[in-house]
């Protein structure tokens, strides 16, 4: 068993008294202020290997509470905050920013709060009007859009000095970045640079994966909500495949690297036959591979819907998928899975001259511009209100998570570290072959 | 101003009195029954034309209203009827279908109702368990999903001499179908076959477009349900663009000949700045086309919509459109003009060294396949007992048809003849211009 | 036949260009301005009256066609709009407000729009800040959210003298109502008022029901939304009655005097059993009452779905309604049809010892205050597009309206001379028969 | 800290080999049974008590993980299982239904499984048609729809005697109950009388609250989707009241001893000002009473939301609650705080002489009889087979349960002795105040 060190950098002490009134006793019924040595443990199994002697759960590694602190480091009245949004769309980046925003000004008194357009890119000057100032008018209905109001792009991260350059410019003392794995790798330069300039300037992350693939996150915002939008997308594809001849459904979501979206989607719209998902190989033409469960689906119920991330399968595409390069995020570039499997699986049986209609959909941009459902809408309020009183205690190098249903600080070291991916040993995974009745191999030889 | 032979033809003349009672006078608070002489005036125009010595709105063509006539002509125990749905799927199926059953079984009684299935190709017995038998408790549900439970293919309905020997073989005397202009087409030459060899069986047509562009008929079933969904993703295409540097979003929609899906959408959604459809030609590259119109926004706004139906701009990728061929539904093959504008697009602000990103969405199978909304659910039902109301009265070769809010029947010859376009000089279009703020035209030359 | 004076007061002849660029002839491509002669007939029945010699469908009346005319009579530099909204919450009325604002924006250039706050009652000073200037960017997203922006009140129209000081003290010539019944009575009044005056200010009414109740309007805006809104209650209702044993779903709608939202949902829902509307008496008690209907259909099937205009079955609680007196709309009062229908089923089945359990909902406020469908939002902009044209073009004492699917012109004096109702012997109330299976009548003998 | 007894009963010692395949090592990527060693630790706070020597995190309990087992106690050709829907509706019921047939059926072969009609009370033969046939066929449309399939009903449970005749009668052996706190007391009873009989029949509860408040299970199934559905009604009090001058929206939702509900809602609406729940008590017309902040904030922002839980301030309306009584449930009878509220509230603002309209809304049964939203049906899925899974396995008076996100066995008999409840002192309720803006307290004195 791993352990993990999860304690979290600190700008230094804190000594100034938070102007959030809260208790520090339990009893009087008055939400008390949260304390860096309340801590939560991550590892919750409980099973032959912990039995054992001298076994503690603490040593694995315990995460620190977020809340806001009796203490804090910064004097609000000198706050220079920037917030901004990278990468991808995601349901949720506009709730999130509304929290940040709110939570700074009507919480601690901060008056100066600057959005940064465009993600890293909105650093560099080369964009007109990149800086938008931000206060709770402005942010106070963007929950009820999609979209980042702040706008997003990829790449920029890497530019690191000239992005403190300009930090140090705008006179910024405080950073919340809204982005995904790349993104936090960026973060975390950016705020390594900041300490060997001998800045004080807190850097706090908040974790955006519609893939759900960060570590230790458990789970991330927007992601219930594409699994919402992609169930409607199975939908779809289920009544076209229905209602023709050998129809077959094909859905393609997202999911680089791990196929969260595809399995929960799965399970939650119990019309999915077949999903393949990049941690399980599975090919095409083998006896026990995917045309092979297709023929004999059609044969026998005349219909079905297959549903595919978007990183699976890349070894079908290229035998050398790094020869494809990476994007401005420093994503590996994929091969497009969704128009191959269309193409082959149509060739297949036109060769096989088996009759079949097949309909093809891709909801990806529906589903990441959609506005969050409630729960996601709460959720990253409450994240974006942690961050604000993890930013303001003077952590940096921190996200803000979720972890046994506590919300906890996270170094960014310890998240980018590794992906998050659907265990094929998992009982999710067990549930999406009982849910969909398909093969729990479609490979002909073992790995 | 053209003359339209608006009479519909007739199996015979209705003997035998209907099972469903209802009042001859007005004023018992108790409905009509509807009589082959009450009829709705179709021009309702009054200009000058109008205005001059001796014209009657009469002379133009009156339609029949549609409705339970007193004499039927069918005794319902003899009655074999035939429900069939045809072409590419539209929201609505299952609900006239549903309405066709119980408004037989109910309200005339009758108990044999044969389902074919996935169109006239369920005619060929070349399809396992091709045809599906009706009864309310086998429809009472299906209104609340999408797709048609009888399933639907495009095609078959040249073979007129196999059908007819089909429907002979099934004894049907009764034919509802379910289709679009080439189906309806089908549908006509079924109904001359049947009439050469002597035969009493009734053939009325519900007419299915899914763009609106069939003639005489004032909304085709679907079409709310469409311009809701449409509007979906057109949403989804402004948060893409809106949260992106020189953000583009462009959404394909329906609409082979006319574009009043896209003209709909492009007001209900107050997010689209370009409309591309098929009536109105415009250019790319030249000084008063997209490119130049887009380039002008970008700098303005920072982002973009553009909204075009399947059908437009095919002259910019063929010089003759005709070599593409037919699809099964003899309709003609098209472009793909979406991704033909997406590759275009990104190609020109490449040459022109514009930053750029442009998110393309296709929603069509996501649209088509959807649940019909109340409206149209409302309309499909009523669209479903007119029509029952018609065959059981001995109609034949005739359409159920809305024209100025009332229910009427419609010859299908008449029907089939032109096809419902955007005409540009329209209010509809005109609002389209003013909604979106888009040039009156786009080509540089007016033709 | 009756016969109407669609004829539509003016403020004067119109002499100046228009702003907006269009075409006068046909055939080129370019939408043309609208003249006061182009008409639309209303009367589209073509009958054994309408046969006889001598009849002319233009001697029962036509209406002016709405649109942008050539000539205006409002200099735009001159123009200070004001625009209001009255009484009850009805999806799309930020829609209206919203067209309105943009055409005298952007199509005209006029630059002083006031937004009158809280319905005639923001003309007395009474409210603070009761004027709230409006353009493009005030309204630029309002049609995304429900209720009305600029707030909405009952009461205030029969204070004229009031209105119009506050209307010349504000130094409005152009005055955009949109209201129902009781506020198109006042808005009436008040151009008397102005007209007695010798002043020249155009009075256009946008004509706002939810109900549908208004004469001469083919639809009424958010109608259609409160359908979808209302068959989701309705679906609620069903679920809940088909869980329980005996179960009973009470609903009620809105429907002050018309029972369209009623009927239009039991078609839409499919899942009604009886409609109980203020145009159909019914009895509770006697042998064909209610009561014994719901009996025996419990017996048979064990849940039932009731669905109540609240305007239905007022003799029932009050021999004499009058004494109810009036609201501040100045509509009659009413008993609650809901919590008496409820009350009554709960002690009739009690007192039969049958058990029963009775779910009631009324959903009238989560309809009322919903965001406008698609279909209603685009009805809506076209509604204050042609709104803004009848303004402009100097017509006064007028509301726009939708006949035959064509925009016209309506005198605000015909249109409140009678309530549009549900014709217990039209083809609309037969199908919500058919659709329910209720019976044709509730009573024990014919009125 | 308070221990707890998380061992859970069983029938006897599995010794039948599961006709599942599932793999015994990790790494052969097949999904692992799962074993009774296996277990999950419920407290994960890690404050200074957890710090103290000696302190073990097994001592306060570890609970069963659920899941197939590689030895199952009933021959699954001997299975005769029933399931049962009990108490109000919630959203999901079916998906937990649909999962526990399809389950037993496709991955157990059972062949046998009842459905017992409207709860406890289908037991007793006093319901005609009372016991219904499941299999994959009956079920598999099923979580498409709101409401429970089988019927539910309050009460009956306390004729302990009588039920387990019936399941003798009926010759049962496996009961799946689906029901809340009152339901599982009363299936504790009837497991205990099964023991007394020395009958081998497994009695597993799959928890039912919608208000949340059953100990030890994280989330309860439909919780989310009340959310969402709450947060739709809460819009619509916010539109009225933002629409009105003076308007007041008031909101009440289910929570009949825990505010869960108006909690999340207030949280994720973004758009309540003032929350009342069972838990924190509040005053009406004292100095720091609900009356006066509603002054306040109606003087200076002239709207406002309040949200109450239907158990909120029972005490404002009863100075002794315990005389109401119980209903069938055996839940203490509660009065209607919402109509109380409303009534209070006009009255107040009368007497004051303020101007003021409030619009009262009451969702509930719209909430309850919702569909479920793909995260519930995803987790009823998972629920329901992990009932299976515990029933074949010879577990009884056990609820499947999820636990610091993992499925659990709970013991019946601990999960219903506490109830949970929002702690004024939690996280949850600090963010509601937080998100809310309202004061701490609405009470004068401390308690």
């Amino acid at each position: 068993m791993i352990q993990f060190d999860f304690a979290v950098p600190s700008l230094g002490t804190p000594k100034l008294s938070s102007p959030i009134t809260l208790s520090k006793v339990y009893g009087d019924s008055i939400a008390n202020y949260v304390s860096d040595d309340e801590q939560i443990i991550y590892h919750v199994n409980y099973g032959p290997e912990e039995r054992q002697e001298g076994f503690k759960f603490s040593d694995i590694g315990t995460l620190q509470k977020a809340g806001p602190r009796e203490k804090i480091y910064f004097n609000p009245d000198h706050v220079r905050a920037g917030v901004l949004t990278c990468g991808g769309l995601c349901p949720g980046l506009n709730d999130v920013v509304r929290s940040v925003v709110r939570t700074l000004w009507h919480r601690y008194g901060v008056r100066t709060i600057s959005g940064i357009r465009y993600g890293y890119n909105g650093f560099f000057g080369e964009i007109h009007n990149s800086i938008m100032e931000l206060n709770p008018d402005v942010v106070d209905d963007i929950h009820r859009i999609g979209g980042s109001v702040l706008g997003s792009s990829r790449g920029g991260g890497e530019r690191t000095g000239d992005i403190v350059d300009s930090i140090e410019r705008l006179n910024l003392n405080q950073l919340y970045i809204i982005g995904g794995d790349g993104t936090q790798k960026g973060a975390l330069k950016i705020a390594n640079e900041i300490q060997e300039r001998g800045l004080k300037i807190a850097v706090i992350g908040v974790p955006k994966t519609i893939d759900n693939d960060l570590s230790f996150i458990e789970k991330s915002f927007g992601f219930e909500t594409a699994v919402v939008k992609a169930t409607e997308a199975v939908y779809a594809a289920h009544q076209e495949a229905h209602s023709a001849y050998n129809g077959i459904g094909l859905v393609k979501v997202m999911g680089r690297e791990s196929g969260f979206i595809a399995a929960h989607t799965a399970i939650a719209s119990h019309d999915v036959n077949y999903v393949l998902i990049p941690e399980v190989p599975f090919e095409l033409k083998s006896p026990n591979g995917l045309f092979a469960h297709l023929e004999r689906r059609l044969e026998k119920r005349q219909h079905a819907v297959i549903l595919v991330s978007e990183g699976a399968g890349q070894d079908l595409m290229h035998a050398d998928t790094t020869s494809l390069g990476t994007d401005a995020s420093g994503n590996k570039k994929l091969g497009d899975i969704g128009t191959f499997l269309r193409d082959r699986i149509t060739a297949h049986f036109r060769s096989r001259k088996i009759p079949m209609s097949l309909k093809y959909i891709d909801p990806s941009y529906i589903i990441r511009s959609s506005t969050a459902i409630p729960s996601d809408s709460m959720y990253c309020s409450r994240l974006g209100s942690n961050a604000v009183h993890a930013g303001m205690a003077g952590k940096t190098k921190t996200l803000v998570s979720l972890v046994n249903n506590h919300f906890v600080h996270l170094p960014i070291e310890v998240a980018v570290q590794t992906r998050n991916t659907v265990d094929p040993e998992s009982s999710l995974w067990r549930d999406v072959i009982d849910a969909t009745g398909m093969p729990m191999k479609m490979t002909n030889t073992p790995e």
